[in-house]
Formats: structure tokens, sequence, C-alpha cells
């Protein structure tokens, strides 16, 4: 029995997570839930799921909460502390990182330092944080294993191969909704025209960055820091039907590519059972059903955030946070309305012009390029804003 | 160093390995070849390469070799007892099975039993004698290494996972010349029409085989000796664009695939480096530049042949014999012009109707039934002549 928290339980991915656990009851079990919103969801989780901790680290409807948590037996705690509180709880084996932006990054480190298994699906802690994580992970030998359907493809094609066989890793992206649109239409584009996504149903921060391929651009920055490869030996390949979810290439010219159905189950399950391989309750693949698979180079004139990724990337340190950090601010404030679409990667732009990089030796220095580029961000969003 | 015997070495697969061989001269040498034919062509490859030992299994032209052989201090042999000198060659590491039909089969035992790592690029063989060949080489604890491409990409995708892992093998198919032929031009198809393969370049036989899709049906029961797989688990799929080179569905429903250029330079050396793998100085795959990759149904009555060898399969023993003899003498008398292009599976099946199914203990049976087989499916290809 494989004992687990999950830390964004509400989200989309939290949802999926224990749709595997339900799969699997006498292998897996729920010992902590955390979430950031959602009380409601949560206080029905912890009912059915009678975890010995849960945690909302918003303090919205914690009243509601507590009823919840007294008849399953669950200890509530709130606010950052209980994230951490969660991901350390002592009858854990394995933690899932789902929640979104970069609140998990310190429960993250201190499950690390428990000596937990991670499964990561949130892009933001090894963006911001990718060498401490990735070193203290090391130093633990803990492992950590990729749950974005990408790099668990990847995952799934290094098993078993040396670091040396290794020459390039291939990241599909599904081009997202406006994969074919003119840049001159892109000036208008809406944020409904932005979560119309082609093939994966997402929460919305995911999609948008999807829209604009800073989300691959994140992946490019994740896939470098889960398997060690540097930036120009990173590739990224438009995949429309998002049935190869990625692929590695090996020093004879060999490619090795996971496919599958479009299910963030499988990943899950993947990243719960591993080094094991459970059968899943889903449809398989059938190629014979699928449309022809075709593979694109992106255009990075039209989408400049995957450019703007790779260069954090090369230039390392901190860069990736202010990266990061801008991105969320001008995705923010796109889907509020108040930016056009075009924009968000200038906000970004501007930001990692203005940023003074460092060596993100530590959780604060991080934290203050977080803040800084944030401020930054908001700044150069607020000149460019829309005018009603 | 890794010393080969090459069995087929002027052939098609033969020319290739030696490819293999002048593109890493310090990792392997060549220390026996054999040719069916083509005495010429095995007098420059010995003058060349310099084995210690060659054989011609014909006896034609002899002198010529003979020559070529004094000069380069190769020991020359000749006939059936010539291949098995070559494959059992006391300074032999690996011994690269290329020749075609079924000559090899003693060889292919009698290395086993040396201890000779085994690079199988002849179907034959493992159709013929799969039980004899598997046996003998686990109790020797010697690895069968596929060459053909798709086994190959098999071998691959299943490296460094459980046996317990795998649902299915999935074998691709190009769908050879006559993939969008209508049953009533097939009638009418001649030995041009079948040579012209879409996507490889191979010997006359075996593009034949592709053009009926018996070579994907002696691939099935290839796949079933090599991966003990059963027939119900061994798919095929139509895909012609050749690029994904065969997959394996595991129990979450996850597939991995394979994928490369089509140049056999790459399973030979694979076969040949493993489990290192070496950097190949071929061009590296561009899914950019290809054709969108489709998959397909294979078509089991406009192409029986295939549906045939599934059938041998599942009834075992000396009838996947039967299967063999029968295609290679309706082969024959198809490429001589004396048998229309449908008649070849009536062949087949006719003898396989009349066959007396055996246990495949011993290569004697093995034999007589191969005998048998050709007598019969001579006198049923004599029944179903062209009347010119």
């Amino acid at each position: 029995m494989k004992r687990l928290a999950i830390l964004g339980s509400t989200g989309s991915i939290g949802h999926s997570a224990l749709a595997v656990v339900d799969a699997h009851p006498t292998r897996l079990s729920v010992v902590g839930l955390a979430a950031g919103r959602r009380a409601d969801d949560l206080a029905a989780q912890i009912a059915r799921y009678r975890p010995s901790i849960a945690a909302l680290t918003s303090d919205d409807d914690l009243p509601a909460l507590r009823e919840a948590a007294s008849k399953a037996g669950t200890i509530t705690t709130s606010g950052a502390d209980g994230l951490v509180a969660v991901a350390t709880h002592p009858d854990v084996d394995i933690v899932l990182c789902a929640s979104s932006g970069t609140a998990a990054l310190e429960a993250v480190l201190a499950a690390i330092t428990a000596g937990k298994s991670i499964a990561l699906a949130n892009k933001e802690v090894l963006v911001m944080a990718g060498a401490l994580v990735t070193k203290a992970a090391r130093a633990r030998g803990v492992p950590l294993l990729p749950v974005d359907s990408e790099h668990n493809a990847i995952h799934q094609c290094l098993h078993g191969r040396q670091p040396g066989e290794v020459t390039r890793l291939i990241l599909t992206a599904s081009g997202g909704p406006f994969r074919t649109w003119p840049a001159s239409k892109l000036e208008h584009a809406t944020p409904e025209d932005a979560l119309r996504h082609p093939t994966w149903q997402m929460g919305r921060k995911i999609t948008i960055d999807s829209a604009t391929l800073m989300n691959k651009g994140l992946e490019v920055i994740e896939a470098h820091w889960l398997f060690d490869v540097p930036a120009d030996r990173i590739e990224v390949l438009i995949h429309p039907q998002s049935i190869v979810h990625s692929m590695v290439e090996l020093k004879d010219g060999s490619t090795i590519a996971q496919l599958g159905v479009t299910d963030m189950r499988l990943p899950i399950q993947y990243a719960f059972s591993y080094p094991d391989r459970w059968e899943a309750a889903l449809p398989t693949l059938d190629l014979t059903r699928s449309a022809a698979l075709e593979f694109a180079s992106p255009d990075l004139d039209r989408f400049p955030c995957l450019r703007l990724a790779y260069q954090a990337l090369r230039v390392g340190g901190t860069m990736m946070v202010a990266l990061n950090a801008a991105n969320e601010v001008a995705v923010d404030a796109f889907l509020a309305g108040r930016l056009p679409f075009p924009a968000i990667s200038r906000v970004i732009d501007g930001t990692m012009a203005a940023h003074d990089v460092q060596e993100p030796a530590t959780v604060e220095i991080v934290r203050a390029a977080d803040r800084w580029a944030r401020d930054h961000a908001r700044a150069l969003a607020g000149e460019l804003e829309l005018k009603v």
C-alpha cells in the first residue's frame, strides 16, 4: 500500500489523482489532502477519503471544512504551514504536488528533506528552484517522478537506458488553440479563444500557457532539471494530435516515443506505481481511429514566449524565476481582460531585460527574485493595459 | 573488439552489415564470411576484410575465390558444412544470420551450441524451428538479437521492462506496393509491380513477401518466438510511411514506439553493439520533413497470406514449416512468371490443408515437413500454373 499526500486535491490533476486512487483501492490510500480554495470540494473529499490531515491554504470557509473533518477524524490546518504539514506527515510515502503556482515550493523541499517520493505535476517548482530541488532530491536519494504527460513520456522512454545514450529530448506540443492563427489575428485573441484547447482539458492558467507556448517553454526548463540535459539538446515539436506524448533520440539516431490517450490518469498512475506498472481501466490507444500524426517546428515569431523560456534557461539562475513570475502576472492580466494577448510576451521580455540575475542558492533569494519580478511585471502590465 | 561471422555477406543485409563494420573499425572485425552465390562479390569482400574463414555454399566459381582467399590468408570451404564452419569458428563472438531461406538453420543451431551470440536477420530459421532455436539459446544462455527492423524496434521498446508489463506487440507494415490495389487488379499483378516496394530496398523474395503481407505473417511468428507472446497479443498495423518501426503496448495502456530512418544499418548496428549503443553516421529522423504518420488495420481479404500465417502459428508445430515452404515455392513460381499473384496464397492454403502436423522435436522432423510441403506446393502450383 502506497500512502499519498495530494497537494492541490481540488484542481484538475487532484481530481484525476483521486480517480486513480478509486481504481486501485488496495494499492493506494490517501493520508493527506491540501487545496488552495474550493473548500466545499475539499470537504467532500475529506468525507470520502478520510485522510489523517487536510489543509486549506486560504482561510476561507474553514468552519465548513472543520465539520467534515471532525466527522472523518481528520486534522485540519491552514496557510503555507498547512501545506508543509500535509507534505511531511509521517505516514506519507508519496507527495503528489499538483497545486498550481509557486506556493508549493517550500512544501516540496520539506517533503524531500523528510524522504518522501515526489510526483511532480507542478512546473513552477522546478522552473523557480530546479537547482535547489534537484540537489536536495539527489542528496536525500528521493525520486522526482514527473506527472506532466511530456516528461512522464520521456521518463518512460529513458527507462533502462544510460544517460550517455541520449542525444536529444523531443517535447511534443499540441500547438494550442492559436496554432494556425496569423499574427494579425493574435492581436485580438480573447481569453475565451485561448481557453478553447484542442486536445487537453486543463486549468485556466495552464491553458493560456498552452496558447502562448509558454507552457512548453516551462516544460523545456523542467526537462532540463529532471533529466540533466542542456537547452540545446531539448527540442519542441508541434504535434496537433497530442498522441505522441514526447520522444527521446538516442546516439545511433533511433528515436523512442511514448504514445497514449490524452488522459492525465495515465501519467499520474505511472508516477504512483513506479517502478511497477499497473493495469488501467481506460480505453487503450487505437491508432487506426486517430487522425494521421503530424509534426512541425514551432513558430517562435508568433509565439515568442517559447523563445524567452529557452533564453531564461540559457542565462540560468534567477532569470527563470523572473520569466515565471512575469508570466503569471501577465496571464492573470490577460484572463482579467486587462491585457491583449501579444502583450503577455512583452511583459515577460521587459521583466527579463530589467532583471539582475543571481545564483538561486536559497529559497529566500528565489522568493526575493519572484517578488521583484512580479512587481516589475505588474508595472509593465499597467503600462500596456487595454484602454477600455 | 567484437568478432563477426556474417552468413549471407553478399546479400542486401550482408552489405549493410559490412558498412557498419566500416563505420566502426575499432569495434568490429570480420572473422568469417559466407555467401550462397555471387562468388566475385565474396572474393572482393575477402580481399578487403581478410577474414579467417569464408564459405561459398554453392560450388560454382570456387577457383576464383581461392585466388583471393590465398592472397588474404583466408581458409575457404563450401556446401552446408562450410556455413557451419564459418558460424562456429572459434574466434567468432557474434554470428549475423542474413542468408535467406532455410539453409542456415543447422549453422545457427551449431553456433548457439558453440555459445555464439546470434544476430538474426533471417526469418525462416525461427518460422521453421522457433521452438528448437529458442530452447537451445535459453539452454546455452545465448542472446538472440533481432535484426529485422520491426523486431529490433520491439527489442528496443521492451528494453528494461518486465514481461508482465506487456499486453501487445504491434508490428508495423508498410502495406507493400499493393496496399491500395483493389482485389480485381491484384489478379493481374506482375512480378515487376510487386518488386516496386514503396519504402524499403530489399531482396526479391522478401519484397514479394511484402507485397502479399506474408512477410508480416512470418514476422508475427518470429515475434512469437523472440518475445514469447501468443498470437492473439501480436497485432499488425499498416503504416505506409515506415517511420514507426514497431510498438509495444503496456498494461496501463501506454504505448512505446521506436522510430527511425529506413536504413538497415541501424538495426544491424544495434544488434552488434548491444547492450551498448554506438553513434551512427546516418541522417537522424526529422519528423518535420516526413509525411503525416498514418495507421490502418490490414485487409485480410485482399491479403490472405497474413491470415494464413496467424493460422499456422495458432495450429503450431510443423504447420509453420509447411506455411513457409509452400510460400517459398509459390513465390519462386510467381517470380518466374508461372503463377498469378493471388495463387500464392492458394498454394499455401492448399498445402496447409493437406499437412499432417507434427511436433518439431528435431531438425530431421522439420526438414522432412519442409520437403513434404515443397513437393506438395510444387504439385499445387503446377495445377494453378498460368496457361501461356
